[in-house]
């Protein structure tokens, strides 16, 4: 079938494309009977207003872009649920994209989505991201920039994390008050945000109880930190230093791999070592025993990212001047039976 | 910044905006140096062609809309990694769309997409969607669609889904062949064809094996099958057949709230009870004990659909006929801890 456009309508009822135009956008100048005889066959013809001439004349794309390292894991599952359903409340769509944690393939992403004209962009950058002048050119192009998670902290736009540090330094204070005092912690690579925070709210939490800070104890996971790096970090750790009687571990994911390893080679956990994770996915409350870990709010984080990047397209819309946010929010321990 | 147009391109140079175009586009008639010129100025203004009027003259919108119940779903997660990879290859977008398990916002999404003149679309439908004229829009509007997973068998479209009945005849008759005598099945609600087929395995390995079938041993799992689901049905089971001695489960989910249940209360797993998943969700390898279940591949679904999805789009732009597909993907028996 072909699109039905308006001169068609027209043809039909014999009245002017004009009037047809207008029927369909409820003009007061358009008698009741003539317009539901316009809407009636419309809807007969399967008539959709072309979008990409709306578009043009509106530039508007009610559509978003949205950029994530992978789909493929529980927290940024639900980052994206956060994201839809603010999305869905104003009749927005959102094209979703997945870096891989590459940055090549965030930056042609990013050229994709300006080419395709979204009203704003959502991101969490990549593990390799160090420099970031394709977000400049997303500002450049006046397209509203809204980062989330893994920021860069330098860029000028509105950001919605955690307290990355403050949450690792709560947890790692939580584990020396439960009485361990050798604790190993199992970091994320060199770049992202959230991982140098949270390796450094580790430290920090240290220091501040009079425990020396022993580098030969973090081990880090290399570039997108799995289940595997957690596995195979254990029992190095455990065969290096046999002392230590707990892990901090930068992700549930990696955790989940301290956990199985110590299940396979008869570790008793917490009691020979204890092991606390970051972010509770779900799976961290099914498995034995069940993980212990910060309850990082990935729809909240979603939620709010978008709701601020749809203030922004507004304001942009309307002529307004846009004021950035940096917004934290609130983790906590879950306590299970892991620590 | 306002947008970059070809007219000041045109009018910075000093040439026409013919020339312009036409040294964008590479044309043999623009002398090698006009070009350089051309190229270099548009990239210091951030020049991008306006998608809207592309798309106006192409009818093409390069954008494909993907249609699912829910994203936080190993299994769902997975097919749509499928559908990126596929997508990325030949630089389309993908609009991703939740429908909740809800046919009325399946319906208004559909509209949404089909505004949007997405060059095609993929659908896994709702538990709740027992009609299809909202199908036919799509195909009436001339727009590919492949249905994947959970399908409808009436539909004229292509579909690639696994033989879900054939994947349960075969768990259910390795069950039978371990031993295991009395089997209860926690099955999908009534609606989805894979929920039904699934079953109708399940009843007909019985039958094959001279097992009395025994609706009883049934349970629904009501709506969108999940943990909890496996958790009460498990604890009801228990109680009122304690004589059973192996439960088949219509997805991992809730194979591993049954596991959680019999854990918690001591039973056996799998001397007392055997469980049996469906889909191979990754923490399936990860719980205690180890959940035996029937590999899924998400992500080749994802790939094939969209894969077929381009097929019917290239041939439907060059007016060729489409000759429909209907894809039956192989699973396996992952034999684990729990059976």
């Amino acid at each position: 079938m072909k699109d039905t456009t308006l001169k068609e309508i027209a043809t039909k009822l014999g009245i002017s494309i004009t009037t047809v135009s207008k029927a369909l956008k409820n003009y007061p100048d358009v008698s009741a009977k003539t317009k539901q005889a316009v809407i009636d066959l419309a809807q007969n013809l399967h008539y959709t207003p072309n979008s990409f001439a709306v578009n043009l004349r509106t530039k508007e794309s009610k559509t978003i872009g949205l950029i994530i390292p992978t789909l493929v894991h529980d927290f940024f599952s639900n980052v994206i649920q956060g994201i839809l359903e603010e999305a869905e409340k104003r009749d927005y769509l959102v094209i979703i994209l997945q870096s891989n944690e590459k940055f090549e393939f965030e930056k042609k992403q990013i050229d994709l989505l300006l080419n395709k004209r979204v009203d704003g962009i959502l991101m969490s950058l990549s593990n390799e991201t160090d420099e970031f002048e394709h977000l400049k050119t997303i500002l450049s192009h006046n397209t509203p920039l809204v980062l989330f998670d893994k920021i860069a902290k330098l860029v000028n736009c509105s950001k919605v994390t955690i307290n990355d540090r403050k949450a690792a330094y709560d947890a790692v204070s939580y584990l020396i008050k439960k009485g361990y005092k050798k604790i190993a912690h199992f970091r994320g690579s060199y770049l992202p945000q959230n991982s140098i925070d949270r390796f450094l709210g580790y430290k920090k939490a240290l220091e501040d109880n009079n425990i020396a800070y022993d580098s030969s104890l973090v081990f880090v996971c290399e570039n997108n930190p799995d289940f595997e790096d957690g596995y195979a970090n254990a029992k190095k750790v455990v065969n290096e230093h046999p002392e230590i009687d707990a892990i901090f571990a930068v992700t549930d994911l990696v955790a989940v791999g301290i956990i199985k390893y110590c299940n396979e080679v008869g570790i008793a956990i917490p009691t020979q070592i204890a092991v606390l994770g970051f972010s509770n996915w779900f799976m961290s409350s099914v498995i034995s025993p069940k993980l212990s870990t910060i309850d990082q709010p990935g729809f909240e984080i979603g939620r709010k990212s978008a709701s601020i990047l749809f203030d922004e397209i507004n304001l942009k819309k309307n002529n307004l001047p846009v004021v950035f946010q940096s917004i934290e929010l609130e983790t906590s321990i879950i306590e299970r039976e892991s620590t």
